[in-house]
């Protein structure tokens, strides 16, 4: 944990700082780092500690992740025009590659044939992520 | 809501109690209709009452339902001898065909290859999830 964690950098403030859409309660929220562009608005929701496991959380750190987990699937809406959202948690997963816990938020649309994982996916150019973030950010303003 | 929601009606007792793993705190667990080869003993938690939107649920239900969530993780591990887990929840998603609210925990294991979603799953036999549930209900026991 710690040093060569991405996740700590940026909840510590040392990193993405211009990316980060909200920031509350020892919670941030990012955009992901690959974007589908029939589901443009994905971000993570992080506890700002390196936190792994979902069952090793404490009772008031999970109570808050999920509390801004649930503002950000209701802002989505609005500031990506989604109809819903999907909400997905790695926990140890073989193909997991970060192991800082992190809550996907990905906006539906209708027709948008949303298949998990994004295995073609490219990493999004920084603007459009920063472009997403500044959206939800204005949103949860 | 109520009469014609089949997770109202697990809710009330009134349908498949012996496929029900765990209820406690005005939540139920029970088998998936459909079960991967590769992911057996993915389950769904969900309010026995019928909660439609992530963001519209009160905190308590919201932190009760989390808290549950975060049990079964934990058990899906030594119940089905899984790695981890992927925890995965349609709120409103255009491919969402009941509208209670429902944590889908999906047990992972090495070189699983999971894809969601599951198109081409069939439901799985009655006896399979009664197993499977019942694994689920002694370890949490």
């Amino acid at each position: 944990m710690g040093t060569d964690c991405p996740f700590c950098a940026i909840g510590r403030g040392d990193l993405d700082a211009d990316l980060v859409a909200y920031r509350a309660s020892g919670m941030f929220v990012v955009p992901t780092l690959k974007q589908r562009p029939s589901n443009l608005g994905q971000v993570l929701v992080c506890p700002a500690s390196h936190e792994v496991l979902l069952h090793r959380l404490q009772a008031h750190v999970r109570d808050g992740l999920f509390e801004v987990v649930a503002q950000i699937s209701a802002a989505a809406s609005h500031a990506f025009g989604a109809v819903g959202t999907t909400v997905l948690i790695n926990n140890r997963a073989p193909d997991q590659e970060l192991d800082h816990l992190h809550v996907h938020v990905i906006p539906r649309f209708a027709n948008d044939a949303l298949v998990i994982p994004n295995v073609d996916g490219a990493p999004a150019p920084r603007e459009l992520r920063l472009q997403l973030a500044s959206k939800l950010r204005a949103e949860l303003e």
